[in-house]
C-alpha cells in the first residue's frame, strides 16, 4: 500500500510543495515545529533513510542545503536543523527545522497549528527565496 | 582558535574512535543521550554543516550509513536516527542516535553518564561491527 508520502508526491493528497527534483520531494510539514519546518522525501519508497543506497544518500544533503538556504532567507532562525526520526511513518524522511534555540528540534514539544492560507503563505514565501 | 573538535581529529584530546576517512571523524559523544551514540564530524573546521561544500554533504550520510550499520548490530535499537542541531559548538557534527522510540532524540533529556572502561567497551564492540 502507498504511503502518505507516496500520495503526497503523487498529488492525491495535497502539500505545499517547497521544492522536488528527480529523486526528491520537499513540502511543508503539517504538524510542524516552527513555521517553515519542511520534509524532505526521497520519491522512491524506502522506510528507513539507511536503506537508500549510496547516491541516493549523496544527494539527499545538497538537496536540502538549497532549501535550508531559502528556509534561513524567510524564516528568521540562527540557523536550520536536521533530524531523522522515522518510527511512525514506514517511508523516509528528513525533517529541515529553522531554530532559533537548542530545543527546537525536541519532538516532543507541542506542534504547531497553521490555517491553510498561512501554510500557503510560508511555502510561497520560501519558493521565492529558492 | 581550534575547535574542541579539531582537538579531538588531532588526537590533542583524547576520544572513542568509531571511524575515519579522509574528510570525517567519526566517535562517541561524551555526553551520550543512549549507549552508542556517535558524532559524524568533518575534518575541515566549518561552524554550519550547510555551508559545506556540495561534494562534502554529499559524502557525510554514505559515511554515515557504515556506522548506523555498525551500532544497529552493536546496540539493540529499532534504527539509528540523525540530528544535526550545532548551535553550541562552531564545528558542524551530525548525531548518530540508536532509537527505541520517538522521543530518543530529545535533546533536552538528562545525559547518559558511562565510565571510560564501558565508552571504550562500547567503541571497540561498535568498531568490531564495521
Amino acid at each position: 500500500m502507498a504511503t502518505i508520502f507516496s500520495k503526497i508526491i503523487r498529488g492525491e493528497i495535497p502539500s505545499h510543495l517547497i521544492a522536488e527534483d528527480e529523486n526528491f520531494y520537499a513540502f511543508l510539514d503539517i504538524s510542524p515545529l516552527h513555521q517553515g519546518h519542511t520534509l524532505v522525501v526521497p520519491k522512491r519508497e524506502i522506510d528507513y533513510l539507511f536503506d537508500l543506497e549510496n547516491d541516493e544518500l549523496a544527494a539527499i544533503l545538497p538537496f536540502a542545503k538549497k532549501i535550508a538556504r531559502a528556509i534561513e532567507k524567510t524564516i528568521p532562525c540562527l540557523r536550520v536543523g536536521i533530524a531523522v526520526i522515522g518510527l511512525e511513518i514506514p517511508h523516509a524522511h528528513l525533517h529541515l527545522v529553522p531554530l532559533q534555540g537548542n530545543n527546537d528540534l525536541d519532538f516532543s514539544r507541542p506542534k504547531l497549528t497553521f490555517t491553510e492560507e498561512q501554510m500557503s503563505a510560508t511555502a510561497a514565501a520560501i519558493r521565492a527565496n529558492l
